[in-house]
């Protein structure tokens, strides 16, 4: 295979900047994800990959329940700090003082940003070096006015 | 639920256009796809929600490939066109005159395009009315030089 062919052609898929939440147990995850789509009308259902090590992992499976928050335009450097891994962050949420919101399903979410989407898991399927979770949106809500984040305008490359 | 805001939330997730193909046994196929995103560095995955009722989906489970084409900037027309039942469209290759590209396994890649990857059918995962279908990227190829097509921009609206 053409390895510069891949990472360019994976490259011009189009994505946006989420922060994805869970809690579970008093403990609270939340990381930056671009790999993430709608994958049904009826029921809504959202896919997101999720990597293998994230440490939100093991709270989306323990509570079953994730939560979506698209950034908003100019919150590049919040998307940045999202990224980082909480072995090194530690709990973003009180390292980067971030406003939450409770949702009626008792997750956090982000105060900051476009709202967000509760969703319930339905499935976990293996994909490589991630998993693929699929979950129907059971809650949501507006929360700011504003364009979402596109990755490629962000300048982020978390592809290929 | 506050249906609106679904819709809403849902309508904030950041999505690109592909031409998405497959040949089986002689018949071909291809769609528009708004709901695909990459899944995994290590292998190279895509995933990729198609409807149950779209016409190509038994031509990538019987073949257990499909072709992935980012549509360029200035394709929006074709991605309507695309986009058309094959039931009311017939064979679009043939009525759309589309320039084709046939892969080294012998699959049918839009010529007019970012370029392709041709994925390997690694699962398939059942998502209302619609299923997940996770592929290995097996091949690649740059085809044309241009900006991908993103579906805000293309003012397209198939999420909420």
């Amino acid at each position: 295979m053409d390895q510069q062919a891949k990472k360019t052609v994976l490259r011009a898929i189009t994505y946006g900047l989420y922060a994805v939440s869970a809690e579970h147990d008093g403990e609270r995850g939340i990381f930056t994800a671009n790999w993430l789509s709608q994958a049904s009308f009826v029921p809504p259902l959202v896919m997101v990959s999720v990597e293998r090590d994230s440490s939100t992992l093991p709270l989306i499976r323990a509570s079953g329940l994730f939560v979506v928050s698209p950034l908003l335009d100019g919150q590049k450097d919040l998307a940045g700090a999202l990224g980082r891994p909480k072995a090194r962050a530690g709990d973003k949420f009180a390292t980067l003082d971030l406003a939450v919101v409770e949702t009626a399903s008792g997750q956090p979410a982000l105060a900051d940003a476009v709202g967000y989407l509760v969703c319930r898991v339905e499935s976990e399927t293996s994909a490589g070096d991630s998993v693929v979770i699929i979950g129907e949106v059971i809650e949501a809500a507006i929360l700011q006015e504003g364009a979402p984040l596109e990755m490629r305008v962000a300048g982020f490359r978390h592809a290929g």
